[in-house]
């Protein structure tokens, strides 16, 4: 198969990007596709069959395991954030440089918008099917299908909570993911971070689900509602609720914020302390030994 | 216990087979019967127990760790594909001889029809039970029983949508497979990736299994149609909705071809440059060391 | 606290068993044990809360990780078994040597027979308030409560296709064990053979459940049975369904047979006699090496 | 950045504990409040959303995984207890001083209170919209929403098999944990600990949460329940169910006690004796070989 080869070997070189940033923003936006696509899929098969393909677990299963998904597929080369907020979080530790932010931040939203599309695509007929002889696709009311792709809130949330349920679900996801990747407090097998995100993630559906379907995450919110409001369901997308689309776009980074905080207060900056203090004392050890070597 | 000792390496003798590709294709073979004999089991279970002892959920969670299963009985002498389009993909880059893919297909289909028949005579009281009086196996209808075996579209499927159900679900399996098993890309410790294939597979049902049930699998849904045409549900399986069979044959090649493009595209080639230009580099280092070296 | 290590001393001391089957029967014992009281509790809570705290998927999970637990706790001292047919089936290998097969099965039995007995008494309240008004404890019928310790086949179950029933059963999962633990063909990271054992059991629960429960393991039925026999469930337990109770404890012999041949004809042979060709190989070659070498 | 470095370098020094007690108290409590939080959470939501948005299962999974979630978070500086019935055991076996006691017992109660009072801010518009318009916050009763918080046991359970339920429940529990960080008997892969727990404790919610909700734990009944007495329900979470409060204290030792016993009794005391048996004999061996060589 030499001329098989021969042509792998030409695509290769002739499709290679080497801009780094370029190539993380690429594998940033594939890795939230995929998280999206199976997670908003999980959420039109549980709306459109009427429960009888799906239960909020399944949408939470789908959305955990579909960012170790994500994040098996782009980890290796941008570290597999698939949410601005996470990003955030390590550029504030300095863990990742801020000129990455507004890219990621980008590639992720394009990544977002495109796994809507393609799940729009694939339950093109359902869709239709669902919303009955009007045909049309409404965001708001029984027949909804908007839902499907970004969120709502549930009809007694209040601003202010609603605002609450992002940060503290950000946050908490955010000092999970600081335990699991935090260089000095890891003790994770390398290679399982992705299951153990996913873990977080499905865990913080199961029980900060209710309020308003746990964003947590800016891309995975308005890069579907963008495209819903392309595709058909209007400018509703970003009025109803009171403008509730700025909500999962804003808060997330504040719980980002807090939850550095108080994973830094309560463990992170004790375990790093304490290598540092252990590194200092080794080094004081040799000055030590130096200083009697020397004057023997 | 001499004697027994005797006895089985006298029976590992004389049914070792030597043959490599047959060896594989057996092994392809038991792996692709586990995977159909407990998905369509756990299909048939959520069926005939009329949601008592199952939920589409639990259908998801057998196909996917049967496929874990299926590919931990026969990874390691066959590489665990179960599924012809995975096969093709592997072909297609290259990292398969595509003789392989004629012999693997063939035995793939052969476990597929096994494992349904395995699965028929498990619950061959309860399918008659569940026929009623009649006493008829039919394809289509309330009372059909068909569908534990092979995929059948939902009523509201046109033909294209069905079609781009089959890529759109295939595709994405492929992607999440490349990324598990690329050589520059894999952070899975070795002996997970069966487990995060199952993963995969999960999740697809999780999100893509209403339109159709998500066969992605020429053989694991032609082998099972074969069997429930020979068993008694007669050639409507292959005439009902519009000759739907053709679909779950052909689709998931096409879906492959866009998978394995993909991933290339937005991380596969990027990352194997990289590694090229690294080794290159490296070349040329020491090219030019052994060029100083020559001249001193 | 010098104390408190002396007297711990002391009582290690004093209970330590040096007898190794012993040990190891205790081992068994405590697995078996720990298998079905989380497996028979599932259960329980599943009937007696009337769906109300669990789904036959809760079951099946309980049954899954109840084995992965158990093995966990007896593995490094027994091997785990936690089922006579699986130490039936290492036995006809030449893996495990005989003695150790009525050793096994009777201290299986007698986990088994303790796990169902700490199940009654959790539930002793929630049992006789089901029970209702009568305070019986019925075998059959629409309040039995017998079910919840050992399996009784669906009504439309025939006797031949329950005895393939449980024969279908308990090969699957001794194909899948044999892959397992196949030292020639052996994937998975060691330390993690508990959980996928544990997935076997979860998804032969997923679909092969239906028909009767699937025991698939003489000690997991008869030890509970002869529990219900003894706590005031009298010995309908054994005569219920035609003498079902013969067929979880013989059945899965056969099975184990059937699994045994299954797994070695299609994937244990080859991969054992490859490993022996290469053996023999690499031995020809050392000789033939020798022969030059005693010439020279 | 390096601006930003500098800032993180001081706040880190600023904020760094050196008390090594205290800063394993400070993790405890991080951990024990994501364990609350993410169980205590799903509850919530299983009870708000009136079974639209969880089951049984949802809860048993964010108890479950919210135990490895927290134990990832704490376990290199604390050992991730999470649980006084869990260090006290650890206590017993002098694997822990005795004086972390109180100071564990104290930080896990704090965390679990912590975790309670995040969930009430994260669901306080959906508690008072299921209390309906009394705006009432109730212990018992069809509107209850205490149970949220705190365990409260069944109506049929009888004081006597409710203290049993605790003790098994836990011992079952401490068996696990036992196992799983034996030091003579450990195969789980290093880091899969908190995750081998996290399967511990879904399971014995899955077979053990129907009588009382499987407290098991005192610290993660009494600190939501104190803070629920704070927050509204009043000192009915106390006096309820004849003082049910004190039973989720006090009975989680004595199955902690129980289940050291079990588990030493019949596997811990032997692979310990082993060990020394052999070190003991490596011993003298070495002494034979210097006597000889002495006498040479």
């Amino acid at each position: 198969m030499g001329w098989q080869k021969s042509v792998l070997d030409k695509l290769a070189q002739t499709f290679q990007i080497r801009n780094k940033l370029l190539r993380q923003g690429l594998a940033e936006c594939l890795g939230t596709l995929i998280l999206v696509m199976f997670g908003c899929g999980s959420l039109a098969q549980l709306k459109l069959s009427e429960g009888s393909h799906g239960l909020f677990l399944t949408a939470n299963l789908a959305f955990g395991f579909g960012a170790t998904l994500g994040i098996l597929v782009c980890g290796q080369v941008s570290g597999g954030h698939l949410n601005p907020a996470v990003t955030f979080a390590l550029c504030l530790l300095g863990r990742e440089k801020w000129r990455k932010f507004p890219v990621y931040f980008l590639f992720q939203t394009l990544g977002s918008f495109l796994g809507a599309a393609i799940i729009f695509a694939e339950y093109h007929d359902a869709i239709y099917d669902y919303a009955g002889e009007s045909n049309e696709l409404l965001v708001l009311g029984e027949k909804e299908t908007a839902g499907i792709f970004a969120t709502y809130p549930s009809k007694y949330l209040t601003p202010l909570n609603g605002f609450f349920d992002q940060v503290i679900g950000t946050a908490s996801l955010i000092v999970c993911i600081l335990a699991i990747v935090d260089p000095y407090n890891n003790p994770i097998p390398q290679g399982l971070e992705a299951f153990t995100v996913g873990f977080s993630v499905l865990i913080i559906g199961l029980s900060m689900g209710f309020n308003s379907g746990y964003a947590v995450n800016p891309a995975r919110d308005f890069g579907p509602r963008l495209f819903t409001a392309m595709a058909g369901w209007g400018s509703e997308v970003f009025t109803a609720r009171d403008y509730w689309f700025l909500v999962p776009i804003f808060a997330p980074f504040i719980g980002a914020v807090i939850g550095v905080i108080v994973y830094q207060l309560m463990v992170g900056w004790h375990v790093e302390g304490e290598a540092r203090d252990k590194k200092a004392k080794a080094r004081e050890e040799v000055m030590n030994l130096n200083d009697v070597a020397s004057k023997e």
